[in-house]
């Protein structure tokens, strides 16, 4: 099956979740706007279908996902369908819940990291809320940031099926790549910070690294095709906001 | 089947979303930490739950289900696993995502209005964030509000199946009560503004008033197990912050 991914072109943002679960897979896809404008590609084919009355299925905001008939947005809804389409989840259905589980619980996380940031409104600058960032920061990097890391720290550690341990049984899920995504973020953003806590989360660390050189993946990592972080994404480093 | 519940006992909160579900289909469940503690009830029960190491699944916070062996959280795959067994989602699963997505944005939603009283930290009292509070307060009356229930409305209007219009195909589903209970709380936290809003929103402000009145929601709502609106839980009614 062909997939087209709609998402804004010069930022990994949260669909990057996605871009790495195709990757993985090796799926054939197309990143639409990242296509030049004259192939159909660019911001503008993004939002001709955000906007388009006839779309059936419209979503909110970038990313969403066009499969066949469907259009699905919601990054942990898109990849609750691709999971099993790409082998990146469980086969039944306590265990897929679970893995959507995490999978929320990791959009949870990219919210409130990207509110770090933005804590008053994403149609701000930066620069006109950075003071209420920087009291926000504290709580993120001393009470947030331990508290979701340490549990899924705690849901590795629990996890003991498999010869390597991944979050969800003994095979390597789409939730794992998100993980493995969060820590790179987390490293760009907050450097000092995660220096810091990653002594508490050997685990995590050690995920991150696997999923790294996954030979698919490595690829990718080492490509174009990889968005270099940036200060317009959701992980921004600013070093102010580190602690 | 049984349902067991685990959510705070004082407020509606994200709670609020599963047991309209489950109220609604007259599910036979329990509403643990609303017991007393004498009867295995209170927050104890729900503390237990969430720190228990040997919990299999743990949720990194309240509300999560059991039902059989499973233990289910995160609000909204907590009502993707009661929807089909509850008679509240459409049978095939391209429409059985889209409700999924539907409910995914009221949760989005449902946290933008959680940090408008809580911007810096939820581990803060209001009061000392109440600045804060107040600036963000004027751009999710004047730019978020307006666009995710605009959003919202144009889905409704956009779906012209069935007699009476719901969010996805011609039956009501748990996103449909997940948009009442929006629309109910905000009319609680935010009544100046939701009067100047829902003129632009006739359909939303139908469904609220056809979903109050079916016949076991009418009865829930009536009764004490519906907890009142009080400024403890999401939808805080704070007038300085209702422009």
């Amino acid at each position: 099956m062909k997939f087209a991914l709609y998402y804004w072109p010069n930022i990994q943002g949260r669909g990057e979740f996605v871009r790495l679960a195709l990757e993985d897979a090796g799926a054939d896809y197309v990143d639409v706007a990242r296509l030049p404008e004259g192939s159909g590609g660019g911001e503008a084919a993004l939002l001709r279908w955000l906007d388009a009355p006839a779309a059936g299925h419209p979503s909110f905001a970038p990313p969403f996902l066009k499969a066949g008939r469907s259009l699905i947005g919601q990054t942990a809804n898109i990849l609750l369908f691709l999971g099993p389409r790409l082998g990146l989840a469980p086969g039944d259905e306590a265990a897929r819940l679970w893995t959507h589980q995490l999978q929320l619980t990791i959009m949870d996380l990219v919210a409130e990291i990207h509110d770090l940031h933005h804590p008053i409104a994403g149609s701000l600058y930066y620069e006109d809320q950075r003071e209420e960032a920087r009291r926000r920061s504290a709580h993120l990097r001393r009470e947030r940031l331990p508290k979701f890391l340490g549990w899924f720290e705690r849901v590795l550690a629990e996890n003991r099926r498999g010869r390597q341990r991944c979050l969800v049984g003994s095979a390597v899920t789409y939730a794992d790549l998100s993980l493995f995504q969060i820590m790179a973020g987390l490293r760009y953003a907050l450097p000092r910070t995660l220096r810091r806590l990653e002594g508490d989360l050997p685990l995590c660390v050690d995920l991150h690294e696997r999923i790294a050189v996954r030979p698919n993946l490595a690829t990718y990592l080492a490509s174009p095709r990889r968005i270099p972080f940036n200060n317009e994404g959701i992980f921004r480093h600013y070093p102010e906001l580190d602690g």
